[in-house]
């Protein structure tokens, strides 16, 4: 493996190759109102690190499967994403103005725009799933691959876990409230895409439930790291801030457990989902593990 | 056929068919959060005809299919449809109170989990149709079910037909455009019906082709009937209403052609129909024809 790229070259790799799949993600031969395509396209191309897409390119690569194969999936993991995103900023939601430094769609295209856009890229994220079968994944798989996207993504997953987070926001009183927010607005769609990208390369079973354990683990230490760095962030600028700043007002798991006790269980979780991972009997789990430490080490 | 059930009756059948299965659509296995379980039941079971259930399941028996495997496919185009209907009665969409009757979704349960349950919705209509494999539909026609659902009901499809609904109220000079929002806010989604349907049955190319014909040409029947009945009704309840009520401004067929032409054009687009059921050799036709006739020859 001497011409193994870098971690951060790789993910960089896919993330270009994903920028000209997701270009081209509405078939030239479709009549769409320009209008819609601008918009659906406009929170597509916003950049963002791609890491659902790297995830289903990883997993499917530690099975030796190919990253056309997996493509399709990978496109359409970030489109599900992606609407989340649009309809999280509307005015009835999160109501923000900006996101990565660029207006939110509703800012630049209206509110209704953007809900018809979000509906758009939700609908085409199974479109563009459903297409793994001309790229050479077997039909089984590619119902299956549909079947979980929907479960991941729907109401016992992300849409759950974004009800969970709106409810929240009125009062939360147990960490098991928190956990399920974080396991379902963030875990379910890295174990989606996981098991999604595996599917593409013939994983078996067992391979598929190691991954999920793996995928759980990783988005729960993930989400518990940003609660983390939110409390020392905002520790740091205490100086500047007043206590009315709604980020010292967000429910955190420091909050329930201490900043410690949460650094262990960051570290408890990425153990647990590098153990899963080695018994997952992959041709090569390396780049899984490398992903894992990046996303739970990083300080910003 | 002597003990075949009059057409109302049919219908009837397979609405009280629907509400069982549609009631059940979430897996009791699943933890979905009250409220938006709530709000997705409310208005998944708030009744209407049923119509594009109808459409898949006697498709699929006109081709001596069974009703129990395609009824995983009759449930996903009912929720795609009344997700449709949450967002379009939104705020920032139409801004309805009332539907059918009842208060509209986010009337009930706040704006932000009407748009989640409409999310919702449409997330799990896609389950659903992936459910058609242990119906035991083959994988492939269930791969190529959800491509068509996704192409029939997103950008390209529904979604791009209300876009040009939205943007065709600033003021429409062309009936094409009229002829536009027809075809994809209403006929694309009884062309998937009906091919959907007939795939569960083992369709060919050249009956798929057929049935689109026909979902087309009777989807923009019913449309422009209801355009008539529109206008017709405003005349007759010109005496007591103001000529700024908004149905009176509302861009129909009969505004760009005539009532007469209007009425010709619905006997046209019907005989086409029919013709094309003809041309599609399937075991029984007759029933897709009652439907038609029923569609558009309701005067209310």
């Amino acid at each position: 493996m001497s011409n193994r790229p870098e971690l951060k070259q790789y993910i960089q790799d896919i993330s270009t190759y994903m920028e000209s799949r997701l270009q081209n993600a509405l078939p030239a031969s479709w009549q769409v109102p320009d209008t819609l395509q601008q918009s659906m396209l406009y929170s597509l191309m916003a950049g963002g690190k791609r890491l659902r897409p790297v995830f289903v390119i990883a997993a499917a690569e530690a099975l030796g499967g190919s990253r056309e194969a997996a493509a399709p999936v990978a496109c359409a993991v970030e489109m599900v994403h992606t609407y989340s995103l649009v309809h999280d900023d509307l005015p009835a939601m999160d109501n923000d103005d900006y996101r990565r430094g660029k207006l939110t769609n509703h800012k630049v295209y209206g509110e209704a725009m953007a809900i018809l856009a979000g509906d758009a890229l939700l609908t085409h994220a199974f479109h563009s799933a459903a297409a793994a079968l001309q790229a050479g994944v077997p039909a089984e798989a590619v119902v299956a691959i549909i079947s979980d996207l929907a479960e991941y993504a729907g109401p016992r997953g992300m849409v759950g876990g974004q009800v969970a987070d709106m409810q929240g926001e009125q009062g939360m009183t147990e960490l098991g409230q928190l956990q399920y927010i974080h396991l379902h607005k963030t875990a379910d769609l890295f174990m989606f895409s996981l098991t999604a990208g595996a599917r593409t390369a013939g994983a078996t079973e067992e391979q598929l439930a190691a991954l999920r354990q793996f995928g759980s683990d990783i988005g729960l230490a993930f989400q518990i790291q940003d609660d983390i760095l939110d409390v020392i962030g905002d520790e740091a600028k205490l100086g500047k801030k007043t206590q009315s700043d709604s980020k010292l007002q967000k429910v955190t798991y420091p909050y329930f457990i201490g900043l410690e006790e949460s650094q262990r269980e960051v570290a408890r979780l990425t153990a647990s989902a590098k153990a899963a991972l080695q018994q997952a009997g992959l041709q090569d789990s390396s780049r899984l593990e490398e992903i894992a430490d990046y996303l739970v080490q990083r300080d910003h």
